[in-house]
């Protein structure tokens, strides 16, 4: 195993093949993988800002760089309207199934700064985690692949199977030019299937498949008022206040119970089996575990379910963001012109972005007083995706995680939405495992983000496995049964 | 008059006796006068923002100076445990009244930027007025009094009343230290009456005496969850959220109809009398006016009052701000483990800040669900504060502004708050006039913040005829019958 400095014994014992050559290239070079994670975590490449531009530019040309350098072919940086898409492939391997790596080099903005225990893009090891904004969402993730298929064209001078690579920098802003690149290079893209690492396993020791991810739709709400910021001294008890409004809108929105008091909300969301549940609860997070890893002081939402039940087959709404009024320090007597709020739905089958969109704007439209004037707009969106555990491929990923951690995996559902997974299904027709790396207190998108690094080095060796096991498998020959446990 | 390049004719056929050599002064020195303005101006005297701390103290430095240069003596910049006051005083009048003039030379701040038209702290005249943060509110009518000292001395050579300058640069952070400070300094600042120019008249030819401000209390509210930001996908559904929370709390504050819900909050606020609302009916704002000036859709609160009332004799309450979660461009998934909002109350007699504090924590305590935490800080706060209509300095204003403006003032309420009123009152036992020579349009605490500067120079001549009146009336001998239109 790939034991980092003070590793923690639970994952120096795992029994990988000692003497496979692609195994004992990862031992000599591990040091500079750690290194060379770091550089491409240097980059600041916050997607949603329109600051970094040049910084996921920059980001874009290492990486397309980095992946000549290991022996990728047909290496491309490709201009969207925002940021660009790097490609690369290898696909010498006929009669082989072809492989699709997706994965995602922007990354979440820091805020709130102050928060973090070193700069988010100096990036750090303290005990067994490297520390950093992307260091697990989803530069480190990424990277396992990008490592797996370097040791084998390293060692081997080849791959079991063809391979092609497309990493995207908008992932964290909802993909919005992922759709039409996919519909504009659909040959080019081909594949029998996807993998994507970009979600967390249960521990470190105790790996995970995601079948089933929610879909996502991100609103902005905003309510104006006055044509100007008033003076609350000399106008307060007189003109409504537009911040005050949107309290008053959002607090509308839900009840104390937890469930979404939009109106139809829950009719399209999809009544599950006690099959499915019962397999929920013998695999998933218990109640326990979903409090510890979020460091909250008691469980919340509708009746009737569990935690994880609730962050995965139940629908959610989120205020994610407040702008309104003054924010520096001490007081400042205004009332705001406007305020305006981020909401973000999470969405499970059979609801549709578009449905629940139009039905937010409708309960808007009935609460909004006649005092002020409210405004939707829709950031972005993504369905809810579900995988099939019978997939060959997800045999192929059971068996990989088995070799590369040491323990069985289970299968997992997310709460989170990748809006690439229903892409890639409805444009190219293509299933995708979702290969997860990250734990759970990983801190994605909060401060203080950490990728575990034995999982990191343990990434890539399951990813190697992985892409053997693919070939064996066959996966263009048709299905094949499951072991008894799936 | 004074009238300045592209003056309006209302203003430039006003009455003032142009051959008296102060007045004949003025006109000389119009265009220096507001060259000095502006150079005040130019310091971004921000007093909330703890990086402006060394502008405030260079701000104060130049007022100093320029005080002294005038012919004041015992000029002083006094330390406070934050911000500087500036001294100064002329008391070689024997047997005349002696009057204390307060101002404040710190500033709102200037959020949002992007809507100011030009920079805050770059002052510029745009048709015949002035912009730039503080223009009017207050350094603008703070500088009208430090024109009128200089214009008597240079011409006379002498005032017809001992005068004492206070200039502070807390007063929009609620004054924290004045409080000790005139305790501490009661001999120096001993007079028999105080002005203090801070508040807008009726239009530039509808001149108004202030005779009573409401109260203030600022709270911050904040809301703690879990004790980081999470995840809204991984986490949406199942772990309540500060921000929403926030929002349902703010929400219980108040019904549509625009009362205040916390439970007492209306029980020591004052009725007034038919005969005081006949009289506010009679001189005060109209709702059109109101609603013109700020630029609002329609009226909104507590039934049974005019605009004019609910601003003045009723009290309030107002978001004035709310931090929480993201608030860059873009989507961000995140349920931020904090949220806070800053809280400004408007009180009217006999309710007071302690009472109001403890009914809303009472409150708030109340409405708390038990899956976040709550804290309340306190701000600042002020009393509510009214000056008797029959002070003789009173009628030396209202003959002041008749000669000053060429119109006859009335008395107005304010829904302001001026902590000083109340804390000259209860600790040097001192009425205070107040003399406003800014507009309702000034757009104080705003973007694009603006004095008009026919009233500048308007108010330069009115405080010239205030301290004339002043040594006239012999305030010290006792009270005068006011005219009958009192």
């Amino acid at each position: 195993m790939f034991a980092v400095a003070n590793t923690s014994t639970e994952l120096s014992a795992l029994p990988i093949e000692p003497n496979v050559p692609a195994f004992a290239y990862c031992r000599r070079h591990k040091a500079r993988f750690l290194m060379e994670l770091k550089s491409f975590i240097r980059f600041p490449s916050v997607s949603a800002q329109p600051e970094h531009a040049d910084d996921l530019k920059r980001c874009a040309a290492w990486l397309a760089h980095h992946l000549r350098q290991i022996g990728l072919a047909r290496v491309m940086v490709m201009p969207t309207t925002r940021h660009p898409i790097v490609y690369a492939e290898w696909c010498h391997a006929p009669g082989q199934p072809t492989v699709l790596i997706y994965g995602h080099y922007d990354v979440q903005p820091t805020d709130p700064l102050n928060e973090w225990r070193s700069p988010p893009f100096e990036p750090i090891v303290r005990g067994n985690d490297l520390y950093g904004r992307g260091a697990s969402d989803d530069k480190g993730q990424l990277f396992a692949h990008v490592k797996a298929l370097e040791v084998l064209l390293q060692t081997r001078g080849e791959l079991p199977v063809n391979a092609k690579c497309l990493f995207e920098g908008e992932e964290e802003i909802g993909s919005p030019n992922l759709l039409s690149f996919l519909a504009r290079h659909r040959d080019m893209l081909a594949a029998n299937v996807a993998v994507l690492s970009d979600m967390p396993m249960l521990a470190s020791n105790r790996p995970a498949i995601t079948e089933s991810m929610r879909g996502m739709l991100s609103l902005e709400l905003e309510i104006r008022g006055a044509d100007q910021d008033l003076h609350s001294g000399l106008y307060g008890g007189a003109i409504d206040n537009p911040l005050q409004t949107l309290c008053e809108i959002i607090a509308s929105l839900r009840d104390r119970g937890g469930r979404v008091k939009i109106a139809g909300f829950y009719d399209r969301a999809r009544d599950r089996s006690l099959h499915e549940r019962a397999d929920m609860k013998a695999y998933g997070l218990s109640d326990a575990e979903i409090l510890h890893s979020a460091g909250a002081k008691q469980a919340w939402g509708e009746s009737g379910y569990t935690l994880y039940e609730k962050t995965t087959i139940r629908p959610a709404l989120s205020v994610s963001g407040i702008q309104g009024g003054y924010r520096g320090a001490g007081p400042k007597a205004v009332i705001p012109e406007r305020a305006i709020a981020k909401l973000d739905f999470r969405l499970v089958p059979d609801q549709t972005p578009e449905e629940i969109e139009r039905l937010f704007r409708r309960h808007v439209e009935h609460v909004t007083p006649a005092t002020v004037y409210s405004f939707v707009r829709k950031q972005s969106s993504a369905k809810p995706a579900s995988i099939d555990r019978h997939h060959p491929a997800m045999r192929a990923a059971f068996s990989a995680y088995r070799r590369g951690f040491g323990a069985t995996p289970v299968f997992l559902r997310s709460g989170g939405t990748i809006p690439v997974i229903a892409l890639l299904r409805d444009i190219l027709g293509m299933q995708t495992v979702l290969m997860g790396f990250a734990l759970p207190d990983d801190r994605v998108h909060a401060p203080n983000e950490k990728f575990h690094l034995p999982n990191f080095f343990n990434g890539i060796t399951t990813s190697i496995c992985f892409l053997d096991e693919l070939a064996d498998w066959s996966i263009t020959a048709g299905r094949r049964l499951l072991p008894p446990e799936f």
